[in-house]
């Protein structure tokens, strides 16, 4: 498979698709936003297709397969990696139509939805029911659940939760070559074949076009409560998170920002930061209100004991939010402080947080860098933003990104957390992917299609 | 691929894995155990190798793709399909000497593990650092963590804690033709590529031999309490169920025992059966001891409400003990019952259980059965004993469960939950998984498995 074929429709097959779907499903001359998603990438895809049901996604998928171009599956836009991005040309694939929640059952505690439904309109809708769908990506008001599953998205509640592949419970999707395929089931467990249904999750739109999903929910925690607690250095901070998670404690959320962030966030901040090098945990618990304030006191003990020299509480929906605003804005701040800034997502083995961000000012020196580090210190996922001062310097921030990847391989680390590997990160996978490995998923890959239609060049 | 192909390997077979492995890892003429497992499947097979290295297991299927014979790779021999037995003759690959626990992460919550460690030793040596391995299959005492995974081993704690797959983080593995690979990570999130750990995990030996595993830890919960509650009827029992989970408990078992069950242990049981159609649901929860035993409190108050005539408390771990002991005298006593007993393990969505168990005497009379129900209450997952009373009777029992599975799939469940298929339940896949799945499924398999050696005629 070549990077990014040119798989433009010709005209007998625009034609076909305006006869098979009818005009109204059919963006001609399309732009903004099927141009785009949340990376840097940007294409205008010949067409934008806006299917409204399964028999719409199978007709461009059969027209694909029989005419020859490249069908690129598109949720909320709202990825960080270019795989919804038609950058070979081709045909976008919108599911944003496909948004109905189908159903929410209390007493078999699941979802069933279209692909298209907002993430944050699918929590809504269980929290009315006092159900809980636990992942929450960064872009959770504009990402569509389809796109979740597909790139199997993380978020802050993953440290106790889990990612979006853990309530998967099945898949429909429309197969590369126009079939129609239930994958896994719609009860809580089930054995029968190989997991095609987590497959498919992940996959990146390559295996499969998602038309619908059995999503698995839990009971709806009765509160949440916060904490933010400033150290004196990431390692003591990293102490913190070890000491809290080894005395029983599963946080629903555990960030962290390192000293450089709270540094740019200097003024902003709702505590004075303590030398240069402080660092900032965030904690929540979620559960029976009067048991999660008792247990966010032995939290803040275990915080004070390691070393915190500040901490704010976050009882209050008001102070939560001051404590997110946080985060937030270090993260607005740093993306408007340099030209160029690009987002890694690497996770490493929780213990290594530390050692890795003490490697960092290594790097940031050796590439002329400044590296900006925060993210999930309870599962080891940090989101790296390396900026450089010129566009001129994309090369260093290469080389650089390379020898940090490296790095983070040898300490039993993966380059990418929970972003995925799009057409981003391509360059990068053969470093941590074996080529027999490598080997069987291209294999994988044309089992499901044999012509190359689907998302063609995205991720290897 | 036919159903149990004859590939035993040949004299020069034989003195290749001879020369290659050393006499003292080969049984020549091999008996008990490796002629079964726990189904009623049994078949001797050609030899058994003793893998002790990754290397052992390399030799093994360059040699079976060389000269042709099949490999049936075997873990505690607990599987109740007959997945690790060499029906079609073949070398069984046993694991059991890779038992090593490489190390057990306290800053990283992981273990990393051969394949051969028992999975009651793992969970012990987790909990002696404070950590947590959840998954409790019934077999955990004499299982693999191997095959745990192989199989995607459920358990009691799956309502809370979910299932083995969710406790795979990495996975290393040789392919069917001997070349090693890792999949999947070593930290908790990762979406590089396609999801081939998972892939691996419930393949039941037919895409690789896991020779490693990275696995999740959590915290260990500092106590456990149980609660036993007797129901008049099994509807009684599901309402209490479907009330617990919604006012947000999240139990760490949710069993269920039908009036069958408890009829045939009733002069055995620790409280009286009020009348013939008396359930029980058995309770637990974890957690910090004052959080659990307060919380315990509102589940009773859940059960009387909602009709529990009886409750009997697991306060200690003796009364625990004696709760559990009602549950798997049952299953013994169930056994002991009749000539014929087969185990299905289906799943229906959680508020279907007590609908489809009203539906039960209706098989039972049809097919001239006797069916004791009892499972996992706050999954779904229910075993089914189908007994009967003489050996000639088995073409009913299979008459009756294809009935009774048909049922099953048109109440949205599946015909395994956790067991998994092998041998036993390959009639009955195409019953749930449709053509083009299988198809896409058996690509995958060849892809893997070009020459067909690796568990031949299991699955599918």
């Amino acid at each position: 498979m070549t990077s990014s074929p040119s798989l433009s429709p010709d005209s007998r097959a625009r034609a076909a698709l305006v006869a098979a779907l009818g005009a109204a499903k059919i963006l001609e001359n399309p732009g903004e936003p099927y141009d785009r998603d949340s990376s840097s990438y940007t294409a205008v895809p010949d067409l934008v297709v806006l299917a409204e049901c399964v028999e719409d996604v199978q007709q461009v998928m059969r027209l694909a397969n029989e005419h020859g171009f490249a069908v690129i599956p598109r949720g909320g836009g709202t990825g960080t990696s270019g795989g919804c991005v038609a950058l070979g040309g081709g045909v976008v694939l919108s599911l944003e139509r496909m948004n109905r929640i189908v159903s929410i059952h209390t007493e078999n505690l699941v979802a069933v939805v279209e692909p298209g439904v907002i993430t944050q309109t699918l929590r809504d809708a269980a929290a009315a029911k006092g159900l809980f769908y636990p992942p929450d990506p960064a872009g959770m008001d504009a990402s569509t659940i389809g796109g979740n599953v597909a790139t199997n998205a993380g978020g802050p509640a993953c440290v106790k939760y889990g990612v979006t592949r853990d309530y998967v419970l099945g898949v429909e999707a429309v197969t590369p070559t126009g079939e129609r395929i239930r994958a896994g089931v719609q009860t809580r467990k089930g054995v029968v074949g190989y997991d095609m249904a987590h497959l498919l999750c992940g996959s990146e739109g390559t295996l499969g076009v998602i038309t619908g999903l059995t999503l698995k929910l839990i009971p709806l925690p009765a509160a949440t409560v916060g904490l933010a607690a400033v150290f004196a250095s990431m390692a003591d901070a990293m102490r913190a998170v070890t000491a809290i998670l080894t005395a029983g404690h599963l946080p629903s959320a555990l960030e962290f920002l390192d000293h450089k962030c709270l540094q740019l966030a200097g003024d902003d901040l709702p505590f004075s930061v303590p030398g240069c090098t402080a660092s900032l945990l965030i904690v929540e618990l979620d559960g029976a209100r009067d048991q999660i304030t008792a247990e966010m006191e032995a939290v803040k003990g275990i915080c004070v004991a390691t070393g915190a020299t500040h901490t704010m509480p976050g009882g209050t929906e008001e102070e939560r939010e001051r404590i997110w605003g946080v985060r937030r804005r270090t993260s607005t701040r740093i993306r408007a402080h340099a030209p160029i800034t690009i987002s890694e997502d690497i996770a490493v083995p929780i213990g290594r947080i530390a050692p890795f961000i003490e490697l960092v000012p290594g790097f940031e020196e050796e590439f002329g860098l400044d590296i900006f580090c925060f993210g999930h210190a309870g599962d080891g996922n940090i989101h790296l933003i390396v900026t450089a001062p010129e566009r001129s310097e994309k090369h260093r921030v290469d080389d650089g990104i390379r020898a940090i990847v490296q790095q983070v391989l040898d300490m039993g680390g993966t380059l990418s957390g929970e972003h995925g590997i799009g057409e981003a990160k391509k360059g990068l996978l053969p470093m941590e992917l074996s080529p027999e490995s490598i080997r069987l998923q291209r294999g994988i890959r044309r089992v499901f299609d044999p012509n190359g239609v689907l998302n063609p060049g995205k991720v290897f």
